[in-house]
C-alpha cells in the first residue's frame, strides 16, 4: 500500500461516501476515515465544502475535493499506477459517465421514493419505478460488461462503483420489505454482478452491514413526522 | 480542419447544445449541425437519446453521445491533438468539474428562476440569487484562471465553455431588463472574461444573437399561461 496523506470525511451508511472508499481501496491507497456523526456536520466538513456543506469530502495533501463522482474520477487520475476505474476508450468512458449520471440523477431518487412511499398504492407505483430503472441497467450491464463480471469488464470500474454503492440499501430493502430488487430471474445479469461486486476485497468491508442499515432505517422512520 | 463524421442535434438558443459546438470548434472538428425545430423533437433525436429524449446529442461515427457535460469531455478525449479542454493536473480537473457542476446544478437554475419570476419582490429575490452565484464564480475565476484570460488559463477550457454557454442569455437579460448581471465593478474578472470569451473565434458565431433571444423570450412569455 502506498503511504499518502488522504482523509475521507463522511458517515458509514452513505453510498456517496462509500464510493470514495471503494475507489481508494481499488487503487490500494491508504486513507484515514474521519467518520461524521449521523445527523451533524463537523467543522472540518463545513470548512472543506463551503459551497454544498455535504459529504463526502476527500482531503489529499491538504486540498479538499468534493462530490463523490468528481472524487472518484480524481482518484483515477491521481493514482494512475493502480487499476483503471474509467474505461480507456473515449466512447466507453462517455457511456460509463452517462449511466453513472443516470444512476445518480434518475434511478437513485426512485430508490428513496420507494423507501419513503406511504400506503400500498404509492409503494407499488414507487417499486415499479425502481424496477424499470433496474431493467434498463440490466440491459446496460450486457452492453457495457460484454459478458464479463463487471460493468467495467474484468475489473470493477466507474459505473460498478456508482451503482454498487447502493448494494447495502438494496440488501436492507430485501430484509425489511421482503422484496428482491435485484432478482435472479428478472435481472440475472445484475444478480450475478451484485454477488461478485459485494464480495470483492475492495468492497466487502465498505458496504454497510445489512442489520445496521435496517436498524438505522427503522430509527429514521420513527423519527420522521407522521403524514 | 479535420474531416470527421460528426453530427450535432439541437436547437440554436440552447446553451447546452452550444457547449458542444464550441468544444468542436476549439478542436477544429468539422460537424454537421442538425437543427431541431423549437418546440418539437426529431425522430433521430428521440432514437439517439431514448433515456432522456433531450438535446444535445452528438453522433460520432454513427454512435450517439448524450448530455452536454459528457459530450464536451468526450470531445476532449477523442480529439487529443487539439488544445486541451480539461486542465492537465488531476486537482485542477477536479476543480473544473466541481465548478461546472455548480454552474449546471445550482447557478443556472437561478438564472431561469429570475427570468420567470413574477412580481417585483420575487424578481428582486431571484436577482439576488443569480448575483450571489456570480460573486462565487468571480472568486473562482481568480483562483482557477490565476490572473489569465480564462478559467482554463491562457486558453478556453471546460468551465469557460460550461459557464460561457449562457452568455447569450446574459446579454438578452441586459437588453430586456436593463440589468447587468456581469458587472464591470462588482464582477470585474467575469466582465473581462465575458468580453474575451464572447469574441473568441471558436465562440462568437455560436452564441446566439441577442436580438433573436430577446424575441424568443418575448414569444415564450406570451405563450405561457397567465399566473
Amino acid at each position: 500500500m502506498a503511504s499518502t496523506d488522504v482523509k475521507v470525511l463522511g458517515s458509514w451508511p452513505s453510498p456517496y461516501v462509500n464510493r470514495v472508499r471503494i475507489a481508494l481501496n481499488l487503487k490500494s491507497v491508504n486513507y484515514e476515515f474521519l467518520e461524521e456523526k449521523l445527523g451533524s456536520k463537523s467543522e472540518l466538513l463545513l470548512k472543506s465544502n463551503p459551497v454544498h456543506q455535504k459529504m463526502p469530502v476527500m482531503i489529499h495533501g491538504g486540498k479538499p475535493i468534493c462530490e463523490s463522482l468528481i472524487i472518484v474520477q480524481y482518484i483515477d487520475e491521481a493514482w494512475t499506477d493502480g487499476p483503471s476505474i474509467l474505461p480507456s476508450e473515449p466512447y466507453d468512458r462517455a457511456m460509463a459517465r452517462f449511466w453513472a449520471a443516470y444512476v445518480e440523477d434518475k434511478w437513485s431518487p426512485t430508490l428513496g421514493g420507494f423507501r419513503n412511499a406511504q400506503g400500498k398504492e404509492a409503494k407499488v407505483a414507487a417499486l415499479e419505478e425502481v424496477r424499470e430503472g433496474l431493467m434498463l441497467l440490466e440491459d446496460t450491464f450486457a452492453k457495457c460488461g460484454k459478458g464479463k463480471d463487471f460493468f467495467g469488464g474484468d475489473t470493477i470500474g466507474y459505473l460498478d462503483i456508482v451503482l454498487g454503492s447502493f448494494l447495502g440499501w438494496l440488501r436492507a430493502t430485501k430484509k425489511l420489505a421482503d422484496i428482491k430488487l435485484i432478482d435472479e430471474t428478472k435481472t440475472p445479469g445484475l444478480f450475478g454482478w451484485a454477488e461478485k461486486f459485494g464480495s470483492n476485497v475492495a468492497v466487502k468491508d465498505v458496504i454497510p452491514e445489512t442489520d445496521k442499515l435496517v436498524e438505522l432505517f427503522k430509527m429514521m422512520m420513527t423519527a420522521r413526522p407522521k403524514a
